[in-house]
């Protein structure tokens, strides 16, 4: 995938930098991870710093001093997850702030625009996303609104010049748990003119088979010429499930956030560091690991790190899963590359054993 | 001066790293601050992660990561300071952790004894600290045991092989803000035969030209071949009075701490980065710091970190305080060796405005 700041290789796991960082760490250690493209995201920039902000500081890229391509959510999932009374009508969405309460519009038009300014390399059209459970009517009428919102975010972004801006756009079907509803969603964006179609509304907390049902259902009917990007997705099973399906991209908080509460990913599975059969493990966590955490520490240290509440232990441990991701896609590129995708998934399956979900819903999209 | 883990040109400024971590940096970042020696904390490391771990990992250094030389202070502080129900025999003194309420003994033979098993490169010896304002014949008596202990730790020091250890052992005088007994307290300590000499038991909320004078009377008792230490201490301006007075060591968690919470230095004085006045400052801090913090990022970005509260910004601010100190010491250093001190030291006063002492107790030797 070429964008005006550099070439990705596909399939990608985008870490996330919600509010211009990639939480805990800088620009060069994300990089040194393997990342090749960060997300932001336009709900919380719009709110802070505020777009007129990135626009005097010369861009996005340069306010958080990251030289790679950004893709920037357009805002739709934190407006319906995180602001306060938001209400929708057709024109757009109105809700207040998180942080101070403040009103804020935001239609598909202003979404194009902010992204525009902010200098993001891939922009999302703005959707109407519901809340699940919700009922079939108030699903399809969420979808067919978000149609209409992509039209509106695919003439304003042509209006303003289309990719002469430096940025293109892509588009999000939905359609919640619905087959048929999918289905739609997925042909009405696939005969859309954006450079890019976005898989969303899923890993919301359904069971594995039903997303996995959802994009064995969707993903064929995506463009295969244009990059497939499944949003908020996640965990490293789930990296793999979307590749057998088809997608390109991918990008989650988990990876960082579960790191921060002490959830460090190894080829086993994932296991807490604050454990503690840690304590007196004087070698690193993963000695084939090649992240700076692994080559530098002790999985005791780490343990005392976290065990002490410092804040070195927050950057470490998302070193080290950003990094495990970031070398998971690699092994994967390869598989592709080669030829031998199943049988490479089958031997990361067998050994791997996934975190079982929980109510507090591992796995979402987020803030 | 010389040790085990190299040379450290003096004087110098010691980054505090308590928990076996200089907060929120990693060990190359402290490095390429300019920092030579980093100090940690004996009474911290014994309750977590504990000796027995220390030992097993094979020693502080490796445990941490910083391959330069370490200082670790000998717990009398914190025991004091920090430390639930302190008594104090002639045998030691015993404590309750402030982590879980455990209990602990700590003599001054077991002093000695937890800081070679940590490999600490110089180790103090264990005081016996009353807190101000306190009784001349309390801080008589305080001062004359914490003579009898460090007696004791000398004697066990040499008895576990002295400098064959790979340890030096440093002595600290105290005496309150008495000057007969701070006289009396350094002129005892110059007689012992320490590596080093260490004043303690200033900048504890005194006003300054109480320091001052303190510091004045002190120093010049101190045998001048060896490094004079001025423990928690301090403030830019406070490095510049103890060099003055001839001291050759310093540490203080105010350059971390103050950072955590904003406070950045200048050549103008400290500044809170969370100020609107940064919000729009798109050029770095300070345009002539050579700090990782402003050559990669500008004002108003930390500002906007701060804002946020993301963790980067606690870093980015760390990074740039404990560079300001180091590169300080390099000046004074330098002007020390042209013979130019007092003009260099006019240069920073008559530009530099400190911060005015607080209740809560700013320029603290705190835990």
């Amino acid at each position: 995938m070429t964008t005006p700041h550099g070439i990705v290789e596909t399939p990608a796991f985008m870490p996330v930098g919600t509010q211009a960082t990639v939480k805990t760490l800088d620009p060069t250690e994300v990089r040194a991870t393997g990342a090749a493209i960060v997300l932001a995201n336009t709900y919380h920039l719009m709110l802070r710093p505020g777009v007129e902000t990135l626009r005097l500081a010369g861009g996005l890229h340069r306010f958080m001093g990251w030289s790679g391509p950004i893709l920037t959510d357009s805002g739709g999932f934190q407006i319906f997850s995180l602001a306060h009374q938001t209400t929708v009508t057709e024109a757009g969405a109105c809700f207040r702030s998180h942080i101070d309460g403040s009103r804020w519009d935001l239609s598909p038009e202003r979404a194009v625009e902010l992204q525009i300014d902010f200098g993001a390399d891939i922009m999302m059209a703005l959707d109407h996303v519901v809340g699940l459970p919700a009922t079939r009517d108030r699903v399809m009428e969420a979808t067919a609104r978000s149609a209409r919102w992509l039209d509106r975010c695919v003439r304003r972004f042509v209006d303003l010049g289309g990719t002469e801006t430096g940025s293109s756009l892509f588009g999000i079907c939905q359609g919640g748990m619905d087959p048929d509803l999918r289905v739609e969603s997925a042909a009405m964006l696939a005969a859309t003119d954006v450079a890019g179609c976005a898989i969303g509304g899923l890993s919301v907390g359904e069971p594995k088979p039903v997303m996995a049902e959802m994009l064995a259902l969707t993903t064929p009917l995506l463009p295969i010429a244009k990059p497939r990007y499944l949003m908020g997705v996640g965990s490293p099973e789930d990296l793999w499930l979307g590749v057998a399906s088809g997608v390109d991209l991918f990008d989650c908080v988990l990876p960082t956030r579960v790191a921060r509460n002490g959830g460090l990913y190894t080829a086993d599975g994932r296991v807490n560091i604050r454990s503690r059969v840690f304590s007196q493990r004087h070698e690193p966590l993963d000695a084939t690991c090649d992240c700076s955490a692994c080559l530098r520490f002790t999985a005791a240290y780490l343990h005392h790190l976290f065990r002490a509440d410092e804040l070195l232990g927050l950057r470490l441990a998302s070193i080290h899963n950003l990094r495990f991701l970031a070398r998971q896609m690699e092994t994967i590129r390869r598989a592709l590359d080669a030829g031998t995708f199943d049988s490479a998934r089958r031997e990361f399956v067998d050994r791997y054993q996934p975190v079982v979900p929980t109510a507090s819903g591992d796995g979402q999209r987020l803030t």
